[in-house]
């Protein structure tokens, strides 16, 4: 388990965001250090000089190290010896910023862990693709879901043949918080993501449907044909959709739909993901995240439990566990675990290895321009009549 | 509550299907006659004159009222006196069938409960339409699980405004028992299923997603307009769609998915429907139908149980009810609910009156039309590559 | 499944009580000829001669065989001919006049179907079993419980040894509807049942506690040795435990608890079991009768679904089902299942042959002396500051 | 939401226990520091001086700091300057050697975290309450499930009066890992707590039964009267209890039951609280913490989930979460609550201040004395074949 992993080197992390009233900042920063392997040395936690140092001392960090723009730190942070610079730049600010920034850091040399979506747009996304395989940085994006130990336990097994082929993935994220115009009302974190000009091309699309697209890629490795879209804005005056609904042809001839609301009354973060396949069938939801559903017609349904020690947790489940069966884990111990997968590679390029760059246990540049795809073509099909548009990306090859 | 109605006038039953090796006519006798206020007295219990009086005895039925035919069963009921000829004549044969004998039987002036889908195309829809617009029958397509105490409570609440403008629906049927190709092993249930000459032009569609698609009908009232689906055969060699998503464009700028698979491991009888208002949201499943969820923004999830007696259980909830909350009531009694439903208009004509024969509590005519056109509409789509065609169906305007 | 079960020899049911307010009649009669294999014919519906009359249209009990009283009814059914006669006597009255009814019954040689608690107090329990024991009549108790599906098929696991030695059994049943001094209001239902001259010695503990109990023995079948028992009256004014908790010591060593309440608010019928073995454990809630859950260390929850087609169900449980899994079954086909297995024996004992007497099926009328002896000492232990009394009866002997 | 909240002054941690094979030592340092107001910085990791110091590096604790022994490191530590030294210790040791080191710390002056149960028994927790009362410094016990969210919301509900009078409480805690006989295949985990020199004089009551019973005082405040109890070693060769039933009478007048078990196959940590009052009910399970199901007649079931911004949520509801809802929170949070209730008292005390050492948010040293008499009174009830013994302790009074 995770909990008891030794720490070979303990990694430096540098905080872009997280600045007074964010959240996803400090979400970072805790799951960074929730195993004791990295410490937050370094920050430039807002695009406000003034009010990034100020917030300095909320995440206990040095003076010194709390900068006024990412652009100065990642320049003083590079003149400092190997033993003392940071060796990562975790970026948690909003949607529109994510490239200058990402791109920044690789080129500086930094390993980056990237809030999703990776990017403003596809070609950000492909150009900081670019960027990325130019350099030899380990380069994460934050699809947190993927860190859940249930997900990389279904992952295995998918991947092992073990639901034999798979030909159906119904993936949906449900919730409610955007059921009123809360923009009008300059709720911060429902502002940007309804401004186009800082959340992007999608609304609901972007900011949750591209999860749940990106949790059945992950567990199931199906690569996707085409794209069918209809998105709706359901809030008048809204500018970005708050409800749609995908279908996807994967190469295989499977079928998947993703379906993302913001305005179901009373919904919370309600992921769930149905995956069908020839042998077996499964379900997962994340906000029950300790139990899944294996199914297999003639036998009882099976709830498999995240137990770090059952004969029938795989090697990824229990890698992914930090606690005994019946002591619940949850989002943070995800979020880390996307973190540490990150650290074993960073480490790896430390000692001077060249870790895996595609089909990593974290999602990597790859899911990142992918996601990018997604939304893009989505929002197209959906301007086109729902369309059938291409969703294979090279991106996506093997 | 119906436990306690009194029998204003006990009637009498005419079974056609439900010989030897059939189910669901042992379910339409059972579910008409839990109230006491229906009585099996005739029946032409299969195609084969033999066997029909053979099964007799296993309904209790007397020799004399053990026709060899569907004809033969309606000719000689129609001279028997007032008092003891069938009032109603229940339709539990293969689909490819249920147009002649519903036909015949409507023009003979017998009230109808007809198995679901209700004919084999669209044209034999349309046509029994007519037929019973010309008599004055009673006739009722047995969409059972719009008898659920609690969908009868969520139809009410939605069409007096509780939940505000209804925005989205999303119902799904998912089944597993065709999974593997059943129908080479010539079980029964499963042969004539995946054969389009008894089926008609849709597998799973025909058989489950019509359901899923009348029960958001039936719980919202939206019309639909336009509908696009998608329809895979995931069994190799079968004939007929076993897994397949709609999307549904309502006229009131609703969208709706209707999702339907056979081939889901360990998956029964799946029914779930998700209907989003403006001002709430609810959520039922058919495999646990005494308890549904309620949200609103703002409050906690309420559970709302099959209560009679509940403050917040409505008239349609109440009525729908036989015992008190915490004594789970099922499948049975929801099919006898669409009986008793149908039951009170009989009781009406028989008395002289003139039932309403729209939106009706029981699934009617109307409702068997659109969901043949459903059928329709969905293989045709599927057929043009999920193409746009319109759902708007003369059957469905008010 | 026991839908399609041939229909040997209709019999004729005769209820007492039933009349006009009552609810358990109405379910008697619903249940008794759920299947088509009895009917109703004959009834002595109230204790008041002109209401007794009144009631029978409700039932379509003809005029002839509404009978004023129960005495009547046996006197005049005696000398009716064989195959008018009726076969069996339901009795639905409030407890305290269970004994006479019943012995009455039985001395007419009429098979009983008793509601339970079985009599007022032990000693007419005990006299009721000899009198049975003295005639050849099928005597049942309506501890209805006993007759879902997965109650039946965790009865055959467990006896078969699935599980291994029991060494714990945790049943409870919690209501809330007592939560006020309805009793006060002239709620009927509340009113007998708070009243120790109708009700007998306990309340909740003789209501529902009962139920809990026999559903333990029936299920493990392990014979009791002592219960300490704390009943309380939480309800000020109230004349009977509306809450309370027994401890019981089995003769193999293991131990059961027992907790009933009518005072938790909100909660209906929430019996629910948990039993440990050696090799396995199970759970099973009645407000969700199609599923139970298996445990066993090491491997996935299993949830056994109600299906009478899955290889995994035994005799007992696919006897007891009359639908395909996922189509819900509950109460009502719970309550008919008692009634099967003792129409079982009354078909058996009316072609001359001698039914079993112990160890049925349906609970008996030893089920009935356990239920009273459980009563009895569990006051008598709560009377003496929850002392340990001996809980060994002979009915209870093999 | 504490995952924004200010670090005021970072503490520094000594832990004791937590060596190399050790779970709960690791759990401690994760849940300390989990919001960066504490850092890990010195330790006695095992009473191995040298595994001690070889265990240093897994935590990141400097050599200098990686002490021998926990006198060593209480003696070291005191010597440091004040910006330096440790401020409380954390001790994680096997139960029996808990008294020495508590004691000793809190002589020393450090502020202490200990693990639950507090000391070998009572007479051990009576001294150490004296030594905490003589000195000064913070002492809490890590009952960590009193830290959820759901579990500080219902005791501020039912304290405040929502419930109106509570009257009873249903807790128990039921595992199945000890079935067999882990203790004879020299399992670290089983050994310890199944040797009565080790874990005292109780087995599953102690390790357990404590926290289900320590939860019911927490969130109710009733006070206790007496108890009877009711131990079983159901493996065979165990010295110690792994199953067992205690009732509570409480001085309101009150039941409450206590329910352990570690022989119940396939459960995890199921700790459930049922809590009903007169004009409430509630019923909260760890192993699916954001959810707490409010119910009272009349009204629908309601879910509350752990949603710091609901209107529903109150002040120590919304202070103990970190995540908005629909991001499950678990485990680590709950117990890093703790923590940091602890932490608050800790900053007031080196602010010159006195905190309160009764009725804290915290588990402080008189519910880890109330732990060791509730401990001794069952087993000593148990021996006494479940006599009443008195349950009332001056550590609990107001």
């Amino acid at each position: 388990m995770g909990v008891n992993a030794p720490i070979n080197r303990k990694l430096r992390m540098g905080l872009v965001g997280g600045g007074q009233g964010s959240f996803i900042g400090r979400v970072h920063s805790i799951a960074a250090c929730l195993d004791n392997r990295a410490e937050l040395v370094a920050g430039a936690l807002s695009s406000n000089p003034q009010r990034a140092k100020q917030s300095a001392p909320d995440y206990d960090i040095a003076d010194n190290r709390a900068y006024g723009s990412y652009e100065e730190m990642f320049d003083a942070e590079s003149k400092l010896p190997d033993d003392t610079r940071i060796d990562f730049v975790s970026i948690t600010t909003p949607n529109h910023t994510h490239f200058e920034i990402a791109k920044a850091a690789v080129e500086a040399g930094f390993n980056v862990i990237c809030d999703k979506p990776m990017t403003f747009d596809l070609a950000q996304a492909e150009e900081l693709q670019k960027a990325v395989e130019e350099s030899d940085v380990v380069f994460a994006v934050s699809h947190n879901y993927t860190g859940y130990p249930l997900v990389r336990q279904a992952r295995e097994m998918i991947l092992s043949g073990e639901l034999g082929e798979i030909q159906a993935v119904r993936a949906q994220y449900i919730q409610g918080w955007l059921r009123t115009k809360l923009e009008a009302e300059e709720q911060k974190q429902a502002a940007w993501r309804t401004d186009p000009s800082k959340s992007g091309a999608a609304g609901a699309f972007g900011d949750i449907a591209t999860h749940a697209y990106n949790l059945g890629r992950y567990m199931t490795g199906l690569l996707p044909e085409q794209v069918s879209c209809h998105l709706k804005t359901f809030v008048e005056g809204r500018q970005l959709d708050d409800y749609g609904t995908a279908v996807i042809r994967y190469q295989n001839g499977g079928l998947g739909t993703v379906t993302a609301s913001q305005i179901s009354h009373g919904r919370e973060n309600d992921v769930v993901i149905e995956i069908d396949g020839t042998k077996g069938a499964l379900q997962w939801r994340q906000e029950n995240p300790n139990e899944m559903i294996v199914r297999q017609n003639g036998e009882p349904h099976k709830i498999y439990t995240r137990d770090p020690n059952a004969p029938y947790t795989n090697a990824s489940g229990a890698a992914a566990s930090r606690l005994p069966a019946g002591h619940p884990e949850a989002f943070f111990e995800a979020f880390a675990n996307v973190y540490t997968a990150a650290f074993d590679a960073m480490v790896q390029r430390a000692e001077g290895g060249s870790p895996a760059r595609r089909d990593t246990v974290y999602p990597n540049v790859y899911d990142g321009v992918e996601g990018m795809y997604f939304i893009q073509q989505c929002v197209a099909s959906s301007d086109q009549d729902a369309a059938w548009l291409p969703l294979q990306h090279d991106a996506a090859r093997k």
